[in-house]
């Protein structure tokens, strides 16, 4: 049995593996102090072209979007995201837990349009209600779709002039940074007030490395950090991972391997006359299959079951990763192609 | 300059780092409900001699510690605790972030007394005032002691009889578990309700195993983790560790290595005529140095300054463990000896 | 200008501020631990033929709901409610301050249905999700309309073969008890794991009246009032005002007027044409006017604004309380008339 | 039976009284938005000589510090007080559930040192620990003492100097402002950043009024008390009270006069040859006295035992009102003097 369950199943990209073995016996300070950090920090803010943003590192994702909403927002205000957004859905309420409500929209192909956003920000006006402050996007989003930059920009300049903080999850940014119309690292660093670049999806064996924009986000960060129990002893390891995964592009090859690999898939699926719940051209693919193929392939492979269409189809997801091989891939489509 | 300043300065032992190269391309699901993490509990249970345990995986000690105690608290109930405890000096208020108070009484070295809790009981006796619930003690202490098994014994009999959760934190059990007079494993899990078995400071890369051993405290507990953002994407890292550190007795190894180093700087320390601000027999000691003394050595090493004693004198701490060799101690004492 | 923005604008009714102004000078002990509370709770279990039953006093709306939900759930779990639910709109967040999500469908004329309650659960199965664990609905809800008695008990049986608990905010529970369809006191006590009868809006001047009838729900729960600044420490002013309520079948009497109040309206918009957003027959309605017709009723008297239908109608909402006089009804209604 | 066991045994002043019959038919708005909030606040600015500063009315005292400590903190934020201070010992940790921790010192006479704040700050001084930001006192204190406008000035003057808010208690504000050397209600405006004039123990039914005088702890202000649920629906009721309170000197008049009634107890026991646990001029006692007296006394009188001083003395408490005669008071001192 092959999965393609989701991209977190392997543990870390080779070079990244190597890096780690390699600096195992070094002595450094803990907590993120280290050289390693300081180091990737200044290969990113390279690649930002900016010396004026913070980056931290963190261990994953839920806990990068419970420490930047808390430490973001005051007890009364809440973020906007889709209904399916993973801190709506997939989090176990852990931005809640901080004190925070989330305001949804139901989604449209897995984003968020401005018309959502005005429409929560026309409806939540005096104290009774709680007062919108941060808008959560994916990139890419949950259906495996990204936002251009023409979006992202909208948003912003929406966002700027609401008053209200563009937060993006790059749990998955990789897969969306080899598209000519996606918003590059340097335009994120410009059109929002923080994200974070995903490393535990990317081929790191955890992390997230998370760059604030925003001066008034960044006070005290540390304290946030520590505070939610997501300050690693061993910090190095997150620095070292990511030095990494920005040395030789690898985090960008990372990206193109992946989307690759899901192309095969995507191309497999549709000559065999599939359709998918959402078009899109990342690592995600959410074919709809009849019961039968559904069965079918499932002896062979895994994939994730979202929900059933009908009694006669289900939508499922596959998921591709540095992990996956281009050959695995092809088997499949071949496999796939055997049945129908 | 060699650094003495706590034991998570390297990566991780050599055979951990083994563990995890050699398994790195086998597919698991994620989360920790992978066959590593099951193999580790295995293995673990059979050491307790218990298969009724409950065994999870987390990431770090704060985050541990807040998992734990407001898993097992109802919003108005406290966690009891000595003034030096970690969870009440530095976890940035963790403890409280999630809604409870840290009752405390000074520690006599680094420990907790039943006198202390039973003042506690005394003080806190209606709706006005927090009702106290759970005693949270470190196995090695802050200041590098350890509880006896008739300590534990004893504490726990109390807890029991004034229906206390008993909660031990063992971020650096394994350098008490090689005492005679001090609890196994087997023990901790017969006299108390909760505890953790560190990896972070025992030659994990990070990584702490809980041990649930009362029934009350094990309910829904892997959406505790989720929710306080501790569940690792790739749990199976933490089983891998934790696989490893719990065979071939790899644990008690570190321990007593940990320990041994410590006893020969303990050594040199007494023979220069140094007192200790706290006897201990553990990886941390707590040597007070004059001033001059502590220039001088820190010319070649790293120790963490506590406090000033007086104008003259100050308290420092050293660690030692799994990564620390048995020569760099005795090259410390030498340069220590040649000074005096 | 007369309003009927809210069944909140006076002060208390006449024989509730008369028992104030008797008892004035009696000392008492404060909290809640009163004679006067004592009393009123015998009336009460008397009328519930209910002894088993906890009752307690709180202040306000909202710190009640936010008292009860955050009582009854672990970290983790949900509480559901209709998209219009007061404590999803109209309670700053409250409930998610305390820690927990909520959980929504949109309403059906103000209400949940057991379909909804349904589609929740099949979707929050695992520790990625939020764990529903209570349901809250209000009666009457926040459009007028009540529950039947057979509907809360279709409810109730639901939530007892999930695992749910029933919560019914009884805000302007007083208008829903003078219908036969409707539950009654006792029959709230028996369908429900936890209610509560309002004050504020029904002839206090302030209070509500909390009945606890599920075991579980009831440990140590004068901890959670004082540590949510719930505990009035002149309790006996909450004593003393449902006392009076639960004598004479003041309560019963206040509902009945209000209902008769808002009946002559209601009759009114509907000689003159004017439908109704929601059918209701309590003391909360939602006619939906041309903006002439707006303008017109505004010139003399205050309603609350709720949303435009369209370019051409607005709906509002009309309120009226043991304060409104049924002449001043029968004077909106001739006003209305010589409009049309 | 004559109880001195506090200052909140029966309703309200009969001034106060008066006015909530005399306004009780009015209608108003509601949430403090109303004619009488707005007279009462404007009584106030007249007297603070102040139009600067911000005025709310919150029912209760726990209610009170919890709203206000939480919005003037981020989430790393601590609170510093003494250990006997009432958010530490007596509100069931309501600031703990609010996310903060507070940082204590043993207090001397009932109030805090500037030298205990500094020992604070030196010890609190990096991310692993929660970061001090506000300075919490009462006035009058736990044990009937007050700070003088001297030490209120230095207080505030270190205050300043550290970044740290300084919040003023004023539960029992009024029998302070009587003195020559405490800080009046102006002093109060210009040397603290937040402080309340209590009304529960002051002759309202209940309430307390908050002056914020830092622009930085405005904010939003209205939306931080109704997520606490401290937001009264018939706010008139607070504004009614206060008017009142601040008219004909009605305030300073009712402090007068509960200290005069403690003076005429304070001498008796002076008198019979009783010491004070601490020596206090205003409406709280801490006498201690001999079991064979606190015996006699309890026959006739309830005071508030605090504890044991020795096998053959206690400590208690006695508190006079606006509800207690001078009569009375002498009456206790004849019966203290037959038993000596």
């Amino acid at each position: 049995m092959y999965s393609f369950a989701s991209d977190y199943l392997e543990g870390a990209h080779p070079a990244v593996l190597e890096a780690i073995n390699k600096t195992n016996d070094v002595q450094s300070v803990g907590y993120g102090n280290d050289d390693y950090c300081f180091n990737a920090s200044k290969l990113l803010k390279n690649q930002l072209e900016r010396n004026d943003v913070d980056i931290h590192y963190l261990v994953g994702g839920t806990q990068t979007n419970m420490t930047v909403i808390s430490s973001a927002l005051r007890p009364y205000q809440a973020v906007i995201t889709v209904d399916s957004g993973h801190i709506n859905v997939h989090e176990t309420g852990a931005v809640e837990f901080t004190g925070h409500k989330i305001l949804t929209r139901p989604h449209i192909n897995g984003k968020l349009h401005i018309a959502m956003i005005d429409s929560i920000l026309k409806e939540n006006v005096d104290e009774h209600m709680v007062q919108p402050k941060m808008v959560y996007i994916s990139q890419t989003t949950e259906y495996g779709t990204y936002y251009t930059l023409n979006e992202l920009k909208e948003l912003f300049q929406y966002c700027q002039n609401h008053h209200l903080y563009l937060f993006v999850d790059g749990a998955r940014l990789g897969s969306s940074l080899v598209f000519e119309d996606a918003p590059t690292l340097k335009d994120l660093a410009n059109y929002c007030d923080v994200f974070y670049i995903g490393g535990t999806k990317m081929g790191a064996l955890f992390g997230e490395c998370l760059v604030i924009v925003n001066d008034e986000l960044k006070t005290d960060f540390r304290y946030h950090i520590k505070q939610k129990g997501a300050m690693l002893a061993k910090g190095r390891l997150l620095g070292v991972q990511f030095e990494t995964l920005f040395s030789n592009n690898l985090y960008f090859k990372i990206g193109k391997h992946e989307n690759e690999c899901a192309e095969i898939l995507r191309k497999g699926f549709e000559e065999c006359g599939y359709t998918m719940y959402v078009e899109s051209k990342t690592n995600q693919l959410f074919p709809i299959l009849d019961n039968k193929t559904f069965e079918y392939i499932s002896k062979k492979y895994i994939m994730t079951f979202m929900f059933k269409v009908d009694d006669d189809h289900v939508c499922v997801r596959l998921v591709t990763s540095w992990a996956t091989s281009l050959q695995v891939c092809h088997e499949f489509v071949e496999y796939l192609k055997q049945m129908s």
